[in-house]
C-alpha cells in the first residue's frame, strides 16, 4: 500500500474494513457522491480487494492497521463477529481526532468492544444502516443500496456531542437518514423488525419441500426473500442479539396461539378486528415509506 | 340483460360471479386471449358491473341466475363464504353439459357444497388459481395477474375424467398451469404456503407501532406486503380452512421454540445448519420460479 500524499490525507480519506454487501455499498455511494478524496479498504479476501481496485471502487487496499492509520473516517463493515473482535486493533491504529463507525445489526455487542470515549479521540460511534438485499458480497452491492435508508446511531455514553454530529453528517452525506437512539432500544426494536422476520422467513423456507412447492405463490416468495441471505452473517447477528431475539420469538408464539384460539372459537369478529388493525398499520406504514 | 343470440351461445359464453380481484383478472385474461365470444358477469355491486361494461371488460351484466343460465363456463369468484352459499343456485341455473369452476382458497368447503356429479352435468369442478396481490376489487386486477400461475384443480370424486380435462383446458387457455390434486391435500398445503404466511404477515404488521417504524427496512416491507389484502376475504379463508391453519400455526410455534433453544444454548453450528438448509430451499425454489 502506497503512503498517501500529505494533501490527500488532509482532504479526507474514507477507510472501509470488509468490502461485502454493505461495505461495498458504502464505497460505491461515497464514490458516486464524491464524499471523499480517497477510498481505501481492507478485506480478508485479497481477490475482493483486487477486483474492487480494478473496478475503481477503491483507490488502494491494505491491512486493517494500514487502512485505519490513513482514514479520517473508518467504516467497520466486516461480518458481525469478526467486526467486534477487530475493534481494538482498529482503534489503536486510528489517529487522534479521527472517527470510526460500523454497520453491525446488534449494537450492544459493538458498544461493549468500544474504547471509553476520550476528549481527543479517536472515537467509535456505532451505527446501523437499515439497508440490504438477499445478495451478499461486493457483487451484490449497488451505488443506490443505501439511498434513503434509515440509520440509527447508538453512541457510547460520554461520546462528545460534536463527534456524534460528525458521525450523523457522514452517513447523511452518503444518502442515509441518521437518528440517535440507545443501543438497548435499538437491539430490542430490530429484534422485532428484522431478526424475527428473518427467522420466520427461514422457517417458512424450510417448509418448501417438493410437495409444497406446487402450492407456493407470489406472497410466499416475498415472505421468504430474506431467507436467501448470507447464513454466516445471520448466525452472528442472531447470536449477538440472542436475548432480544428469543424474547421476540416468544412474543410472536403467544400471538400465533391467540390467532389459533380465535379460529378454534370461530370468532369471525375478533379475527376481523385483528386483521383490520394489521392492515391499517401496514397500509399507513407503506404510505410513509413511499413518501420518503 | 339482453338474451344472447343463438350463434353467440353456441360459440361460447364465459360467466363470472363476483368481479373482484380474481374474477376481474379472469375476465381481463379471457378478453385478451380471445378465449370466449362473450363475457357476462354478476356482482352484488351494480357500480362494479357498470364500470366493467363501460371499460369493455364484460359484454353484459345480470343476476346470478341469468349469468349462470347463459354460461358455457361459469367461474365463481365471490368472496369465499358468499361463494359457498351461492353454489346451489348457480348449479340449478347452469344448463346440462355446462361447467362451473371457482377460485376459492379452501377446497373442502366448496366440495361440500357441490352437487353429486352426474353423467350429463352441469358439473362444479373446484379450482384455485395461486395468484393475487395485496390490492382488492376490479381496480386491482390486471390482464396478466394470472399469467403462469399454478392452478390446483380438486375434482369432487365421481366427476367424469373428460369434465376434469375440460376444466384444466379452460384454466390453461387463460394462461394458468393447472394440475389435479385432492381437496384435503390442497387445503393442508395452502395452510402452510399461503394461510400461515398471511397470518404471520399480519402479526408482524401489528408490531409496526410508531416507535418501531423507525427500525423497519425493506425485508419487513416484503414480509408484510400480503397483510394489506382484503380483511373480509381473509377472515372467510382462515375460517373455512381453520383446522389446517391451526395445525400450521402450532407447527411454526414448535419451530420458533426450537430456534429459541438453539439461541439459548448458543449453538452456532445447529443454527448455521438450519439456516443453510432454509437458504438452499429458498434459492432452489426461486430458480424454479424464475425458470417458469
Amino acid at each position: 500500500m502506497r503512503p498517501p500524499s500529505r494533501s490527500r490525507r488532509r482532504s479526507g480519506t474514507l477507510g472501509i474494513v470488509g468490502l461485502g454487501l454493505i461495505g461495498g455499498a458504502v464505497a460505491l455511494a461515497a464514490r458516486r457522491r464524491r464524499a471523499f478524496e480517497r477510498i481505501v479498504a481492507a478485506d480478508r479476501d485479497a481477490g475482493v480487494l483486487a477486483r474492487a481496485r480494478r473496478r475503481g471502487v477503491i483507490d488502494d487496499a491494505g491491512t486493517l492497521a494500514e487502512v485505519a492509520a490513513q482514514a479520517d473516517v473508518l467504516v467497520l463493515a466486516a461480518p458481525p463477529r469478526a467486526l467486534v473482535s477487530l475493534v481494538p486493533n482498529a482503534m489503536r491504529a486510528l489517529r487522534p481526532g479521527c472517527l470510526a463507525t460500523d454497520v453491525c445489526s446488534a449494537k450492544r455487542a459493538v458498544a461493549a468492544a468500544a474504547p471509553r470515549p476520550g476528549p481527543r479521540g479517536p472515537w467509535l460511534v456505532p451505527a446501523h444502516p437499515l439497508a440490504g438485499n438477499e445478495r451478499s458480497g461486493l457483487e451484490g452491492a449497488t451505488p443506490d443500496l443505501l439511498d434513503g435508508a434509515l440509520c440509527p446511531i447508538t453512541p457510547v455514553p460520554g461520546t462528545p456531542r460534536a463527534v456524534v454530529a460528525r458521525t450523523a453528517a457522514f452517513w447523511r452525506r452518503l444518502g442515509l437518514r441518521p437518528f440517535v437512539v440507545g443501543a438497548a432500544a435499538h437491539d430490542r426494536a430490530v429484534a422485532a423488525t428484522s431478526h424475527l422476520p428473518f427467522v420466520i422467513a427461514s422457517l417458512l423456507s424450510l417448509r418448501l419441500d417438493a410437495r409444497r412447492r406446487a402450492f407456493a405463490g407470489p406472497a410466499l416468495r416475498d415472505a421468504t426473500r430474506v431467507a436467501a441471505s448470507d447464513t454466516r452473517l445471520w448466525v452472528d447477528i442472531l447470536l449477538q442479539n440472542r436475548d432480544e431475539v428469543r424474547r421476540a420469538l416468544q412474543s410472536i408464539c403467544t400471538d400465533l396461539e391467540w390467532v389459533a384460539s380465535l379460529l378454534e372459537r370461530e370468532d369471525a369478529n375478533g379475527l376481523a378486528r385483528a386483521l383490520a388493525r394489521a392492515r391499517r398499520r401496514r397500509t399507513s406504514w407503506a404510505s410513509e415509506w413511499a413518501a420518503r
